[in-house]
Protein backbone atom coordinates (compact mmCIF):
# COMPACT_ATOMS: atom_id res chain seq x y z
CA UNK A 1 0.00 0.00 0.00
CA UNK A 2 2.91 2.00 0.98
CA UNK A 3 3.66 4.99 -2.11
CA UNK A 4 4.94 7.93 -0.21
CA UNK A 5 8.67 8.51 1.18
CA UNK A 6 9.46 8.01 4.83
CA UNK A 7 12.21 10.15 5.90
CA UNK A 8 13.27 10.22 9.90
CA UNK A 9 15.80 12.58 11.27
CA UNK A 10 18.00 11.22 14.33
CA UNK A 11 20.32 12.20 16.76
CA UNK A 12 20.91 12.79 20.50
CA UNK A 13 19.35 15.35 22.52
CA UNK A 14 20.15 18.96 20.95
CA UNK A 15 21.58 18.06 17.57
CA UNK A 16 18.67 19.86 15.63
CA UNK A 17 16.48 17.47 14.18
CA UNK A 18 13.34 19.44 14.81
CA UNK A 19 15.42 22.69 12.94
CA UNK A 20 16.37 20.39 9.88
CA UNK A 21 13.36 18.35 9.90
CA UNK A 22 10.80 21.59 9.79
CA UNK A 23 13.32 23.15 7.06
CA UNK A 24 12.99 19.93 4.93
CA UNK A 25 9.39 20.31 5.57
CA UNK A 26 9.19 23.94 4.76
CA UNK A 27 11.34 22.92 1.28
CA UNK A 28 9.11 20.23 -0.17
CA UNK A 29 6.02 22.07 0.97
CA UNK A 30 7.36 25.42 -1.06
CA UNK A 31 8.03 22.83 -3.78
CA UNK A 32 4.62 21.44 -4.32
CA UNK A 33 5.48 18.27 -3.11
CA UNK A 34 2.78 16.85 -0.38
CA UNK A 35 4.44 16.99 2.96
CA UNK A 36 4.02 15.72 6.56
CA UNK A 37 6.19 16.39 9.32
CA UNK A 38 5.55 14.51 12.50
CA UNK A 39 7.65 13.29 15.71
CA UNK A 40 8.28 10.83 18.31
CA UNK A 41 6.71 9.81 20.60
CA UNK A 42 3.61 11.63 20.35
CA UNK A 43 1.95 12.22 16.81
CA UNK A 44 -1.67 11.31 17.53
CA UNK A 45 -3.91 12.41 20.69
CA UNK A 46 -3.73 8.99 22.08
CA UNK A 47 0.25 9.10 21.66
CA UNK A 48 0.89 12.27 22.38
CA UNK A 49 -0.69 11.00 26.06
CA UNK A 50 1.63 8.11 26.00
CA UNK A 51 4.55 10.24 25.57
CA UNK A 52 3.58 12.67 28.97
CA UNK A 53 3.44 9.73 30.53
CA UNK A 54 6.82 8.83 29.71
CA UNK A 55 8.64 12.24 30.13
CA UNK A 56 7.15 13.23 33.24
CA UNK A 57 6.13 10.22 35.29
CA UNK A 58 5.63 11.09 38.76
CA UNK A 59 6.38 7.10 38.70
CA UNK A 60 9.33 5.75 37.16
CA UNK A 61 8.85 3.67 34.53
CA UNK A 62 10.05 0.12 34.73
CA UNK A 63 12.83 -0.86 32.03
CA UNK A 64 10.41 -3.07 30.09
CA UNK A 65 7.25 -0.64 30.48
CA UNK A 66 9.58 2.03 28.84
CA UNK A 67 10.38 -0.11 26.09
CA UNK A 68 6.85 -0.89 25.38
CA UNK A 69 5.12 2.63 26.04
CA UNK A 70 7.06 3.76 22.95
CA UNK A 71 6.36 0.97 21.13
CA UNK A 72 2.63 1.45 21.70
CA UNK A 73 2.93 5.27 20.68
CA UNK A 74 4.65 4.25 17.60
CA UNK A 75 1.94 1.49 16.76
CA UNK A 76 -0.58 4.15 17.24
CA UNK A 77 1.19 6.82 15.40
CA UNK A 78 1.60 4.79 12.17
CA UNK A 79 -1.46 3.35 11.76
CA UNK A 80 -3.46 6.45 12.46
CA UNK A 81 -1.04 9.08 10.92
CA UNK A 82 2.32 7.67 8.87
CA UNK A 83 0.61 5.14 7.31
CA UNK A 84 -2.64 7.01 5.74
CA UNK A 85 -0.56 9.82 4.86
CA UNK A 86 1.99 7.29 2.84
CA UNK A 87 -0.88 5.70 1.25
CA UNK A 88 -1.85 8.66 -0.34
CA UNK A 89 1.60 9.73 -1.84
CA UNK A 90 3.12 12.02 0.72
CA UNK A 91 6.58 12.58 1.89
CA UNK A 92 6.34 11.88 5.38
CA UNK A 93 9.12 13.48 7.74
CA UNK A 94 9.50 12.24 11.38
CA UNK A 95 11.46 13.26 13.93
CA UNK A 96 12.65 10.13 15.98
CA UNK A 97 11.53 6.20 14.77
CA UNK A 98 12.70 2.43 15.48
CA UNK A 99 16.53 4.08 15.56
CA UNK A 100 15.75 6.13 18.29
CA UNK A 101 14.34 3.08 20.68
CA UNK A 102 17.46 1.03 19.66
CA UNK A 103 19.80 3.80 20.51
CA UNK A 104 18.18 4.75 23.66
CA UNK A 105 16.68 1.85 25.23
CA UNK A 106 19.08 -0.74 23.44
CA UNK A 107 22.28 0.30 23.58
CA UNK A 108 22.66 2.70 25.52
CA UNK A 109 20.18 1.83 28.16
CA UNK A 110 21.51 -1.95 27.85
CA UNK A 111 18.15 -4.06 27.04
CA UNK A 112 18.54 -6.57 23.87
CA UNK A 113 18.74 -4.80 20.55
CA UNK A 114 17.38 -7.45 18.70
CA UNK A 115 14.20 -7.74 21.26
CA UNK A 116 13.57 -3.86 20.55
CA UNK A 117 13.52 -4.89 17.03
CA UNK A 118 11.07 -7.33 17.21
CA UNK A 119 8.50 -5.18 19.29
CA UNK A 120 9.35 -2.40 16.67
CA UNK A 121 8.38 -4.86 13.59
CA UNK A 122 5.32 -5.54 15.16
CA UNK A 123 4.08 -2.31 16.41
CA UNK A 124 5.22 -0.85 12.34
CA UNK A 125 3.63 -3.92 10.25
CA UNK A 126 7.72 -3.73 9.15
CA UNK A 127 7.43 -0.29 8.37
CA UNK A 128 11.33 0.77 7.71
CA UNK A 129 12.31 4.52 6.92
CA UNK A 130 13.46 5.47 3.08
CA UNK A 131 15.89 7.56 4.14
CA UNK A 132 17.19 8.76 7.75
CA UNK A 133 19.43 11.49 8.03
CA UNK A 134 21.84 11.25 11.38
CA UNK A 135 22.81 14.18 13.06
CA UNK A 136 25.72 13.73 14.96
CA UNK A 137 27.68 16.12 17.34
CA UNK A 138 29.40 15.47 20.80
CA UNK A 139 27.29 15.36 23.71
CA UNK A 140 29.23 18.02 25.59
CA UNK A 141 27.87 20.46 22.19
CA UNK A 142 24.54 19.16 22.17
CA UNK A 143 24.21 19.23 26.13
CA UNK A 144 25.03 23.01 25.50
CA UNK A 145 22.32 23.69 23.50
CA UNK A 146 19.96 21.67 25.56
CA UNK A 147 20.64 23.40 28.60
CA UNK A 148 19.73 27.28 26.71
CA UNK A 149 16.56 25.51 25.99
CA UNK A 150 15.74 24.05 28.99
CA UNK A 151 16.30 27.07 30.73
CA UNK A 152 13.13 27.58 29.23
CA UNK A 153 11.07 24.91 28.97
CA UNK A 154 12.34 22.54 31.66
CA UNK A 155 14.46 19.52 31.46
CA UNK A 156 12.92 16.19 30.78
CA UNK A 157 13.33 13.09 32.16
CA UNK A 158 15.84 11.64 29.45
CA UNK A 159 17.80 14.95 29.10
CA UNK A 160 18.75 14.75 32.85
CA UNK A 161 20.25 11.02 31.91
CA UNK A 162 23.57 13.24 31.55
CA UNK A 163 26.38 13.15 29.03
CA UNK A 164 27.71 10.25 29.20
CA UNK A 165 24.42 8.27 28.51
CA UNK A 166 24.07 10.91 25.74
CA UNK A 167 27.72 9.32 24.59
CA UNK A 168 26.19 5.80 24.62
CA UNK A 169 22.95 6.98 22.64
CA UNK A 170 25.61 8.62 20.24
CA UNK A 171 27.65 5.52 19.71
CA UNK A 172 24.62 3.05 19.36
CA UNK A 173 23.19 5.78 16.28
CA UNK A 174 26.93 5.12 14.93
CA UNK A 175 26.68 1.65 14.91
CA UNK A 176 22.85 1.40 13.32
CA UNK A 177 24.22 4.33 10.84
CA UNK A 178 27.71 1.89 9.76
CA UNK A 179 24.77 -1.09 9.33
CA UNK A 180 23.05 0.12 7.14
CA UNK A 181 25.09 2.65 5.57
CA UNK A 182 22.30 2.71 2.33
CA UNK A 183 19.38 3.90 4.16
CA UNK A 184 21.36 6.25 6.86
CA UNK A 185 22.88 9.91 5.85
CA UNK A 186 25.28 10.91 8.55
CA UNK A 187 25.79 14.64 9.04
CA UNK A 188 28.58 15.80 11.13
CA UNK A 189 30.13 19.35 12.01
CA UNK A 190 28.43 21.87 14.58
CA UNK A 191 30.44 23.93 13.54
CA UNK A 192 28.59 24.86 10.44
CA UNK A 193 25.01 26.74 9.89
CA UNK A 194 21.66 25.23 10.08
CA UNK A 195 21.64 26.15 6.27
CA UNK A 196 25.03 24.55 5.38
CA UNK A 197 23.56 21.50 7.34
CA UNK A 198 19.63 22.31 5.43
CA UNK A 199 22.07 22.21 1.99
CA UNK A 200 23.47 18.94 2.40
CA UNK A 201 20.21 17.63 3.62
CA UNK A 202 18.68 18.98 0.52
CA UNK A 203 20.87 17.54 -1.98
CA UNK A 204 21.13 13.85 -0.25
CA UNK A 205 16.91 14.24 -0.67
CA UNK A 206 17.30 14.80 -4.52
CA UNK A 207 19.93 12.20 -5.24
CA UNK A 208 17.94 9.77 -3.54
CA UNK A 209 14.65 10.76 -4.70
CA UNK A 210 15.46 12.06 -8.41
CA UNK A 211 11.22 11.29 -9.42
CA UNK A 212 10.51 14.18 -7.22
CA UNK A 213 9.00 17.04 -8.92
CA UNK A 214 10.86 19.86 -7.62
CA UNK A 215 11.90 22.79 -10.21
CA UNK A 216 15.22 24.13 -10.80
CA UNK A 217 15.07 26.59 -8.21
CA UNK A 218 15.32 23.48 -5.53
CA UNK A 219 18.59 22.67 -6.63
CA UNK A 220 20.79 26.07 -5.57
CA UNK A 221 18.92 26.75 -2.43
CA UNK A 222 16.32 29.59 -2.19
CA UNK B 1 14.20 -14.80 43.69
CA UNK B 2 10.07 -15.88 43.99
CA UNK B 3 8.93 -17.04 46.92
CA UNK B 4 5.00 -16.40 47.60
CA UNK B 5 2.44 -17.75 45.65
CA UNK B 6 0.64 -16.06 42.94
CA UNK B 7 -3.00 -16.78 42.18
CA UNK B 8 -5.22 -14.89 39.48
CA UNK B 9 -8.79 -14.73 38.79
CA UNK B 10 -9.69 -15.14 34.72
CA UNK B 11 -13.33 -14.64 33.05
CA UNK B 12 -15.70 -12.32 30.92
CA UNK B 13 -17.29 -9.02 32.05
CA UNK B 14 -20.20 -9.87 34.84
CA UNK B 15 -18.36 -13.34 36.01
CA UNK B 16 -17.53 -12.21 39.69
CA UNK B 17 -14.12 -11.89 39.71
CA UNK B 18 -13.86 -9.22 41.72
CA UNK B 19 -15.79 -10.48 44.14
CA UNK B 20 -14.37 -13.72 44.61
CA UNK B 21 -10.69 -12.21 44.75
CA UNK B 22 -11.76 -10.18 46.80
CA UNK B 23 -13.55 -12.73 49.51
CA UNK B 24 -10.11 -14.91 49.18
CA UNK B 25 -8.13 -11.69 49.86
CA UNK B 26 -9.92 -11.48 53.03
CA UNK B 27 -10.24 -15.17 53.83
CA UNK B 28 -6.55 -15.53 53.82
CA UNK B 29 -5.77 -12.09 55.57
CA UNK B 30 -8.34 -13.33 58.55
CA UNK B 31 -6.12 -16.72 58.44
CA UNK B 32 -2.96 -14.06 59.27
CA UNK B 33 -1.32 -15.03 55.55
CA UNK B 34 0.27 -12.19 54.20
CA UNK B 35 -2.19 -11.23 50.99
CA UNK B 36 -1.98 -8.36 48.46
CA UNK B 37 -5.05 -8.05 46.59
CA UNK B 38 -4.79 -6.07 42.82
CA UNK B 39 -5.57 -6.07 39.45
CA UNK B 40 -5.15 -5.45 35.99
CA UNK B 41 -5.29 -3.42 34.11
CA UNK B 42 -3.83 -1.02 36.84
CA UNK B 43 -2.14 -2.05 40.35
CA UNK B 44 0.67 1.47 39.83
CA UNK B 45 -0.28 4.88 39.10
CA UNK B 46 1.33 4.77 36.39
CA UNK B 47 -0.13 1.28 35.52
CA UNK B 48 -3.60 2.94 36.16
CA UNK B 49 -2.62 5.77 33.42
CA UNK B 50 -2.28 3.41 31.37
CA UNK B 51 -5.49 1.81 32.10
CA UNK B 52 -7.66 5.15 31.62
CA UNK B 53 -5.79 5.63 28.13
CA UNK B 54 -7.28 2.37 27.14
CA UNK B 55 -10.67 2.36 28.53
CA UNK B 56 -12.45 5.37 28.07
CA UNK B 57 -9.73 7.03 25.35
CA UNK B 58 -10.95 9.60 22.95
CA UNK B 59 -9.30 7.87 20.23
CA UNK B 60 -9.00 4.18 19.34
CA UNK B 61 -6.43 2.53 19.92
CA UNK B 62 -4.66 0.73 16.59
CA UNK B 63 -4.81 -3.16 17.52
CA UNK B 64 -0.90 -3.24 18.03
CA UNK B 65 -0.89 -0.36 20.48
CA UNK B 66 -3.86 -2.07 22.48
CA UNK B 67 -1.79 -4.79 22.70
CA UNK B 68 1.04 -3.31 23.88
CA UNK B 69 -0.37 -0.51 26.35
CA UNK B 70 -1.36 -3.74 27.94
CA UNK B 71 1.91 -5.21 28.24
CA UNK B 72 3.27 -1.80 29.32
CA UNK B 73 0.87 -1.58 32.08
CA UNK B 74 1.55 -5.26 33.15
CA UNK B 75 5.23 -4.75 32.78
CA UNK B 76 4.63 -1.39 35.58
CA UNK B 77 2.62 -3.61 37.56
CA UNK B 78 5.26 -6.73 37.69
CA UNK B 79 8.07 -5.21 38.39
CA UNK B 80 7.04 -2.63 40.95
CA UNK B 81 3.93 -4.39 42.63
CA UNK B 82 4.05 -8.16 41.79
CA UNK B 83 7.48 -9.26 42.52
CA UNK B 84 8.24 -6.95 45.59
CA UNK B 85 5.07 -8.85 47.28
CA UNK B 86 6.00 -12.55 45.97
CA UNK B 87 9.90 -11.88 47.14
CA UNK B 88 8.49 -10.82 50.81
CA UNK B 89 6.90 -13.97 50.48
CA UNK B 90 3.10 -12.65 49.97
CA UNK B 91 -0.27 -14.23 48.82
CA UNK B 92 -0.27 -12.03 45.45
CA UNK B 93 -4.05 -12.15 44.17
CA UNK B 94 -4.56 -10.68 40.93
CA UNK B 95 -7.68 -10.06 38.53
CA UNK B 96 -6.81 -10.49 35.40
CA UNK B 97 -3.37 -11.28 33.71
CA UNK B 98 -1.79 -12.81 30.25
CA UNK B 99 -4.85 -15.10 30.22
CA UNK B 100 -7.00 -11.85 29.88
CA UNK B 101 -4.81 -10.89 27.10
CA UNK B 102 -5.11 -14.17 25.61
CA UNK B 103 -8.40 -13.92 25.16
CA UNK B 104 -9.39 -10.52 24.67
CA UNK B 105 -6.39 -9.27 22.30
CA UNK B 106 -5.69 -13.00 20.71
CA UNK B 107 -8.33 -15.39 19.91
CA UNK B 108 -11.37 -12.89 20.30
CA UNK B 109 -9.58 -10.03 18.67
CA UNK B 110 -7.89 -11.93 16.50
CA UNK B 111 -4.46 -11.32 17.00
CA UNK B 112 -1.59 -13.85 17.37
CA UNK B 113 -1.47 -15.84 20.10
CA UNK B 114 1.97 -16.37 20.27
CA UNK B 115 3.42 -13.41 19.47
CA UNK B 116 0.97 -11.78 22.47
CA UNK B 117 2.50 -14.63 24.11
CA UNK B 118 6.17 -13.31 23.51
CA UNK B 119 5.43 -9.75 24.31
CA UNK B 120 3.82 -10.65 27.87
CA UNK B 121 6.96 -12.74 28.71
CA UNK B 122 9.11 -10.15 28.03
CA UNK B 123 6.77 -8.18 29.90
CA UNK B 124 6.36 -10.32 32.59
CA UNK B 125 9.77 -11.62 32.98
CA UNK B 126 8.49 -14.91 32.67
CA UNK B 127 6.19 -14.70 35.40
CA UNK B 128 2.82 -17.56 35.26
CA UNK B 129 0.68 -17.37 38.03
CA UNK B 130 0.90 -20.55 40.48
CA UNK B 131 -3.04 -20.94 39.94
CA UNK B 132 -5.61 -19.49 38.10
CA UNK B 133 -9.63 -19.59 39.11
CA UNK B 134 -11.94 -19.23 35.55
CA UNK B 135 -14.97 -18.29 36.33
CA UNK B 136 -17.17 -19.60 33.29
CA UNK B 137 -21.03 -18.21 32.73
CA UNK B 138 -22.78 -17.61 29.27
CA UNK B 139 -22.10 -13.99 28.14
CA UNK B 140 -25.80 -13.07 28.34
CA UNK B 141 -25.53 -13.82 32.29
CA UNK B 142 -22.45 -12.05 32.34
CA UNK B 143 -24.44 -9.77 30.61
CA UNK B 144 -27.10 -8.84 33.07
CA UNK B 145 -24.91 -8.08 35.82
CA UNK B 146 -22.88 -5.54 33.51
CA UNK B 147 -25.38 -3.82 32.72
CA UNK B 148 -27.11 -3.87 36.15
CA UNK B 149 -23.31 -2.01 36.95
CA UNK B 150 -23.38 0.07 33.74
CA UNK B 151 -26.18 1.95 34.97
CA UNK B 152 -24.31 3.10 37.98
CA UNK B 153 -21.06 4.10 36.60
CA UNK B 154 -20.85 3.66 32.99
CA UNK B 155 -20.21 1.16 29.96
CA UNK B 156 -16.11 0.99 29.20
CA UNK B 157 -15.07 0.51 25.65
CA UNK B 158 -14.84 -3.20 25.62
CA UNK B 159 -18.05 -3.77 27.47
CA UNK B 160 -19.34 -2.56 24.55
CA UNK B 161 -18.16 -4.51 22.59
CA UNK B 162 -21.20 -6.98 23.11
CA UNK B 163 -22.42 -10.56 23.58
CA UNK B 164 -20.38 -11.98 20.60
CA UNK B 165 -17.11 -10.83 21.24
CA UNK B 166 -17.77 -11.78 25.11
CA UNK B 167 -18.55 -15.30 23.73
CA UNK B 168 -15.18 -15.47 21.49
CA UNK B 169 -13.74 -14.38 24.79
CA UNK B 170 -15.13 -17.21 26.54
CA UNK B 171 -14.41 -19.86 24.38
CA UNK B 172 -10.46 -18.50 24.10
CA UNK B 173 -10.26 -18.82 28.02
CA UNK B 174 -11.79 -22.36 27.71
CA UNK B 175 -9.15 -23.25 25.16
CA UNK B 176 -6.49 -22.18 27.82
CA UNK B 177 -8.13 -23.46 30.63
CA UNK B 178 -7.89 -27.23 28.49
CA UNK B 179 -4.90 -26.66 27.33
CA UNK B 180 -3.24 -26.22 30.89
CA UNK B 181 -5.37 -28.24 33.06
CA UNK B 182 -3.23 -28.17 36.26
CA UNK B 183 -2.72 -24.19 36.36
CA UNK B 184 -6.48 -23.36 35.64
CA UNK B 185 -9.61 -24.30 38.30
CA UNK B 186 -12.94 -24.43 35.83
CA UNK B 187 -15.52 -23.18 38.42
CA UNK B 188 -18.91 -22.92 36.23
CA UNK B 189 -22.43 -22.28 37.60
CA UNK B 190 -23.63 -19.00 37.78
CA UNK B 191 -26.75 -20.60 39.65
CA UNK B 192 -25.10 -21.08 42.92
CA UNK B 193 -24.41 -18.60 45.30
CA UNK B 194 -20.86 -16.42 45.86
CA UNK B 195 -20.33 -18.19 49.21
CA UNK B 196 -20.82 -21.69 47.61
CA UNK B 197 -18.34 -20.55 44.74
CA UNK B 198 -15.59 -19.15 47.40
CA UNK B 199 -15.67 -22.09 49.27
CA UNK B 200 -15.21 -24.47 46.21
CA UNK B 201 -12.37 -21.58 45.54
CA UNK B 202 -10.68 -22.07 49.50
CA UNK B 203 -10.94 -25.91 49.00
CA UNK B 204 -8.55 -25.87 46.09
CA UNK B 205 -6.83 -23.05 47.13
CA UNK B 206 -5.93 -25.23 50.45
CA UNK B 207 -5.52 -28.47 48.09
CA UNK B 208 -2.36 -26.87 46.09
CA UNK B 209 -0.72 -24.93 48.92
CA UNK B 210 -0.94 -27.65 51.88
CA UNK B 211 1.70 -26.07 53.13
CA UNK B 212 0.27 -22.41 53.49
CA UNK B 213 -0.15 -21.95 57.83
CA UNK B 214 -3.99 -21.89 57.82
CA UNK B 215 -5.99 -22.54 61.06
CA UNK B 216 -8.77 -25.80 61.52
CA UNK B 217 -11.44 -22.90 61.19
CA UNK B 218 -9.78 -22.33 57.77
CA UNK B 219 -11.49 -25.45 56.97
CA UNK B 220 -14.82 -25.69 57.08
CA UNK B 221 -15.45 -21.66 56.27
CA UNK B 222 -16.17 -19.13 58.97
Amino acid sequence: MKQGIFITFEGIDGSGKSTQAQMLAARLTAEGVPTLITREPGGTVLAEKIRDLLLFAEEDPAPETEILLYAAARAQHVGKVIRPALARGAVVICERFTDSTLAYQGFAAGNDPELIRQMNTFATGGLVPDLTFLLDLTPDQGWRRVQERSSRIGTDRIEARGLSFQEKVRQGYLRLAAAEAERFCLLTGSDRTKEEVHQQIWVRFLEKFPFIPVGSKGKGGK
